[in-house]
């Protein structure tokens, strides 16, 4: 039985109730395109399952149908509408999945404008990081922070990229690497998430730098993330994936391998930092270990295009990393596309490189910078972000049976996000159902 | 006597009386680095007299007196402060002045969506045009819709402006292309404005585009500009500008030339979109003719540099074009200023090339892209804008005396605008003393 039909057997039995009607929608992207055995890829890219003059049934906190208004209202409420069912006006706007943000360091303690400056008059990473600024800058400052702090610093972060439409947020940890601060950051996340609402999946990014006092003895560094922070991260269930910044200044292909291997030893998912300063075969190994995802991939080269292409590991660009850094050269979205690699967008934020935490941005940069559709770009913040993050089965699409978060634009065309960047194009923002903003 | 003496003894005297005083101020940006007989250039663009832990005194819709808190409080209040007098708290965070966004297009009917999704695809301008799109596109509509519609659209666009902090815009018109489309344009632009609150400036655009219907008698164009449509703005006091689009494509130098010394002639003055598309003398034809601006300047060459430099010409330019159309190369902001023009910036907002009308998101991509400071940013959005507009005696800074038009920002820094692209860092707007949002 389709799920269709079976929601409208339910529906008609009775023994499903609607909670929630969105109708009068003017555009309803609900990015339910079919099943598919993987995220979306070349002109699956550009179906976003559109229905006009649509209406949107949840019940509890999932989506129930959606339609054509006119359709749903015969087949949903022959008898007319329940008089105790909410009902919300979407005048004529449009409606789409709520944004899932799958790369994000939304957990830091002080922002870094100084850098920015910094950079803008020419000084190089190098140069920046001996007068003390880089990751070492906002480790330093975390490890000092409590954890009271960084929840209060992150809450208002979350909350700001609720309102502009993120509803599944990815946070990392990666500025602690200790045991306590690591485990210390992603307590903060998940306290900080859940207070906001949003839904998060926290990832253990204890391999973001080695850091100053394992200078050096790597090996040791390397030996307490797997041998003791990975395995309490775990314990803790504080967080659901491992990630490693997989670079030649950074770890090297053997140590990435030898962390995610234990990683995935101990049940979590997997996500790579890859290829954005060199090529460097990051890309390879995510798509050989079954990465959920990897991320950057500024120089990938052509055999990890290949790989990508050939896997389920989605490809996840960060283009306001570039844009925020000044350089020229983004990671080739529109090529990777069209050979066939799944792409995700996410935001990057972090108070470094990225301070940029709004998906509507990120989309507009993809769009003019990296020249994806507006179509894609939406696919990308949305489907594509939610197998990035293994949670394509809840999220990423207004498809029957996922959870109910969606947007009501403040205007009635999807394009519209990417076109007016600087904007904010979200009117209200719905999670599992109920309106938060 | 200095400003400040004078103030000092008005309100000693009781003869002045303040009106509001904003107190607990982080930083106080005041733009205020003393008399100049022209707009900021090299390192005076990088100098904000920054006041810490201070406090701003408006008498009227007037800044009065700004200074360090406590030296405020004991020159103004000695006796204490007025038992009436309003008090707003700072909380600690930075006040700038209101931003000027000195080229706008904010009249306009439909959006064009369409089009930024044909250019990702890679259709040309041509092939735009050819299917109906680019000017003569928003010509057509434009011309169908009522003054009302216009007034309606127009203040929608004003109102999420002022939100993001702009207090005075700029607008033209050039859609209507016959004199009484012109002077609806120019007549919806003012009613709008004033019923948003916004100050702003009206420029005469009728050279936007010679007319599809002119197409083969150009000249006639240029007259009727010349001696009807400039003439009625210029008596209905509708328009305090006049600009042309002075490119290859376009109105050439001598037609340009027409046009303004006419228009200077009726008393308007002048600016020039120049050297966007084609390195075409147009900044050295504005620099000549004395007009307030040049804006676009993409493809400037060395003597429209030195032109400009060695006059008190305004460079306006508008980056978030060039991204919003995709284009790699800047206007070459950085080494203008170091060569001694003085640079503002500008949305350039209209439905083509230009859907952004943040001025925070000109800022951050000035200073990510064209790598302009902070601060050569901010003075570039406000003091600088406002010499482009010929408004510098009553906007762009908070000199005393000056309108009191100036933000609370959300932030302690104002780096913290650019650095925090897609973000509104805009906590509240006072246009004249008042709140409005």
């Amino acid at each position: 039985m389709s799920k269709e039909a079976r929601y409208d057997q339910t529906f008609l039995a009775g023994n499903s109730k609607a909670t929630l009607l969105v109708r009068n929608i003017g555009q309803l992207c609900t990015l339910d395109t079919g099943e598919s055995m993987g995220p979306r890829r070349k002109e699956e890219m550009t179906q976003l399952g559109i229905f006009t003059e649509a209406a949107m049934v949840v019940s509890g906190d999932e989506i129930a149908a959606t339609g054509p208004e006119s359709e749903l209202m015969a087949r949903l409420f022959p008898d007319g509408l329940p008089e105790d069912l909410p009902v919300v006006d979407a005048a004529g706007r449009s409606v789409i999945p709520g944004f899932v943000d799958p790369h994000t360091h939304t957990v830091f303690g002080k922002t870094r404008q100084d850098e920015y400056e910094r950079r803008i008059k020419g000084e190089t990473y190098l140069e920046i990081a001996a007068a003390g600024g880089g990751i070492h800058s906002s480790v330093r400052d975390l490890r000092g922070r409590s954890e009271e702090e960084l929840v209060e610093l992150a809450t208002v972060r979350l909350r700001e990229m609720l309102a502009q439409g993120t509803t599944t947020v990815e946070i990392k940890s990666g500025y602690g690497l200790t045991l306590a601060d690591e485990l210390k950051m992603l307590r903060a996340a998940r306290t900080a998430a859940e207070s906001v609402g949003v839904r998060s999946v926290r990832t253990c990014l204890a391999a973001h730098e080695i850091p100053h006092e394992y200078k050096d003895k790597r090996r040791d560094y390397v030996n307490l993330v797997t041998d003791e922070i990975l395995v309490q991260v775990k314990a803790e269930g504080l967080a659901q994936r491992c990630d490693v910044f997989c670079e030649p200044t950074v770890f090297d292909l053997e140590e990435t391998l030898i962390i995610l291997t234990r990683a995935r030893d101990l049940g979590l998912s997997l996500t790579v930092h890859a290829d954005e300063l060199a090529s460097f075969g990051g890309a390879m190994l995510a798509a050989r270990l079954g990465a959920n995802s990897a991320d950057h991939l500024i120089k990938i080269d052509e055999q990890g295009r290949q790989a990508l292409a050939a896997s389920n590991t989605v490809a996840v660009m960060l283009p306001g990393t570039v844009f925020s850094l000044g350089l020229k050269n983004y990671a080739p979205g529109r090529g990777m596309i069209d050979q066939g690699c799944a792409l995700a967008l996410a935001s990057d934020f972090n108070p470094g490189s990225c301070p940029i935490n709004s998906m509507p941005l990120v989309m507009a940069i993809a769009c003019t910078q990296m020249r994806l559709l507006p179509s894609e770009s939406l696919v990308a913040s949305t489907l594509n972000a939610a197998w990035a993050l293994g949670l394509n089965d809840e999220v990423g699409s207004l498809a029957t049976g996922k959870k109910a978060d969606f947007l009501i634009l403040d205007g009635d065309d999807y394009r519209l996000i990417p076109y007016r960047a600087g904007h904010n194009p979200v009117e209200s923002v719905f999670l599992g159902g109920c309106k938060v903003c």
